[in-house]
């Protein structure tokens, strides 16, 4: 199995975290999130929307999509209920994840920590750290009184929101003012099998 | 069931649209698109990320997220396929509906069309049509020589891209140069029990 990867994205860092859980073995081939020339031609007959993670299975059937990856492979363990409405939730937590905190919470960080430029994003930070926070008030809000964010078990939800929030501060968020994400991102982390995002 | 709803909003249509095809009933509440005053106090307690779509089911327990819910309801139906990698490429292309494609298509039509200050958004608009024909060539490349998205049969993978591509011409987009998507869109709209957005 191949994993098309960059070693700063938190969106592959979901992917090499529920297969480290796993135990599952894979390969990988790095891809500059920089430099996005040539993704055509490393990426174009695997995946349409030219991005990592991008994982070319066994059988060479390719897969792309952080979430996608992570739902493929959690399915029929514990890192995914098998409750029809657990499962809904557990979905729309990582749309939320993909629609409404990493276009915000990571970008920033990539902007300023990442880019090279960070120069050249000055104008637009203010806007999307706003951003970044009212995601941060929804992830609160959804971890008020809770242990993890789908049924009260670890699962791909909370790797999917782990992945960038726990760097956020990369791109300048405080989350001193978010006592109950703190709380869990350590839960996080204390899961068996975990692995850093620089592992 | 109840569905908060916008009529204009291509999120809901997705979870209008599978309903319709499961023949399932529900009540509608309208909620504003232009104006989100309110929204805290109508959706905090039901969805964190205070967005419609937001479905309260029968036993009164909240859904949010507009694929999410197409995914609750379509497991087990025709329109969800059964084979593990059929599911994730479903779920692949959905995120790749929420993260590269509704960003841009949806929100160009949304500030020219439905904002009421189309003025406002001048400055932002070729930078967001430049987006939107980067996710319309990816759906093209993705239809090239299908009938559908997925297993070469209708699913939810198309219910969710179809809902904001057949109206991207409202945002100003061309969809001339797309003959695969054209044709796909005509497919999708004569699927038995097909409804319009402004049904």
């Amino acid at each position: 199995m191949v994993l098309y990867n960059s070693a700063v994205s938190g969106n592959c860092y979901k992917v090499r975290l529920l297969l480290a859980h796993l135990g599952v073995e894979y390969e990988t081939v790095d891809v500059s999130v920089s430099d996005r020339s040539g993704r055509k031609e490393l990426l174009g007959e695997l995946n349409p929307a030219l991005r990592v993670p991008t994982l070319v299975l066994d059988d060479g059937r390719p897969l792309g999509e952080s979430n996608a990856i992570l739902w493929y492979f959690a399915d029929g363990t514990q890192y995914l209920s098998d409750d029809a409405y657990e499962r809904a939730r557990t979905l729309q937590w990582m749309f939320f994840e993909q629609y409404s905190h990493e276009p915000y919470v990571a970008v920033v960080r990539f902007w300023l920590r990442y880019s090279g430029t960070p120069e050249r994003f000055t104008d637009l930070v203010p806007e999307k750290t706003k951003g970044g926070y009212l995601a941060l008030d929804a992830l609160g809000r959804g971890l008020d009184d809770r242990m993890f964010l789908v049924g009260e078990r670890y699962s791909i939800a909370d790797i999917s929101l782990y992945a960038y929030t726990h760097v956020a501060h990369e791109g300048g968020f405080d989350l001193e003012p978010y006592p109950a994400i703190c709380a869990w991102l350590e839960r996080v982390a204390n899961q068996h099998g975990h692995v850093t995002i620089d592992a």
